[in-house]
């Protein structure tokens, strides 16, 4: 195709920077969008330019918002009493849609990994650390992955809680529902028996 | 996340104009622009403006080109003796990418179905007829699919060719080459069948 239009050609390249989408599959959205889709192709482009250029970070939450503090933070609607600490905007709307948490966020946008050159200062911690200071937080939610780094970044936000005097609460961990038992890894399985609870 | 940023909740629903792509996948898409790749989706959004807008179809061929002719019409490597007719854009990078095919093409857009208001008029045969009173293609290889709508297309091209006193050939149509005979479907084997072919 390269030989006959240079421009597709650039389309189908430029369409492989989204993720989980190769050269087979970028040809085919080229084509749908060039045979059928040019309207909504070009609002596409349109709001992705927008997007790319006007999307930064809240400055209370670090959540991606074009302003300066973002709608959740700024919602009078939310709880100010918790907040929710997840390590990026993709695990944010993750609890947002399953859980009916009301609370208030905090991004780190990445987890604690000083080999990585990520220390406490990136994932703006002294933002949260003046943030417990203000003393509208009462309870500090920490939904961190269940890695080791997870668990590390999970850790010294404990500190951080405690420092600041404000309760701070883990995501429970065990067997997930619908699951088979035979098919639960070992390591959950292992915590799952061990943090076994009583049953009325 | 819509609360969050609508910005954000409108890059995700444009996304989806692209085939294959749900909520969950764009969302996915979003994030990952966002968090990783601004630089490449910037440029995704430059091209797609310019490849809406400026890509057109050849007036000689009718394959995508943002040129008035398209390269493989212009090119004077190309063997200006065979034309290949192919339903669509996609097809032709079919032939050009599997076979070593160093004719030229010409691309219906569409196929026969008067029912959907496909004449013969937008499937642009007049410029097919033109073009075979040109008297420099010798031969005209059909390679419409072979569905039921394809047939009746390709039936009425050989009667084009006749008319024109152009030599019309059709793809082979046959058992696929890798796959195993207990899994051919009934209509491919019995056509098979019937059209064997003696062996040296």
């Amino acid at each position: 195709m390269s030989s006959s239009s240079p421009l597709l050609a650039e389309l189908i390249d430029a369409l492989r920077c989204l993720p989980g989408v190769g050269a087979k599959s970028a040809q085919r959205m080229a084509f749908h969008l060039l045979e059928r889709e040019r309207e909504r192709g070009l609002k596409l482009a349109g709001v992705l330019e927008q997007a790319m250029q006007r999307i930064g970070n809240c400055s209370r939450c670090r959540n991606f918002s074009e302003e300066p503090v973002c709608a959740l933070c700024a919602s009078s609607s939310r709880d100010r009493h918790v907040l929710c600490v997840v390590e990026s905007p993709t695990d944010l709307a993750a609890v947002e849609q399953a859980t009916g948490y009301r609370g208030q966020y905090f991004v780190l946008l990445g987890r604690l990994s000083p080999l990585d050159g990520l220390g406490p200062r990136e994932l703006g911690l002294h933002l949260l650390t003046e943030r417990l200071a203000e003393g509208e937080v009462e309870e500090l939610i920490l939904a961190t992955s269940p890695t080791v780094e997870g668990e590390a970044t999970s850790h010294y936000l404990v500190q951080l809680a405690r420092a600041g005097g404000v309760k701070a609460t883990r995501l429970a961990h065990g067997v997930p529902l619908g699951g088979e038992l035979e098919y639960v890894d070992r390591g959950t399985l292992a915590h799952a028996f061990g943090s076994r609870q009583s049953v009325e």
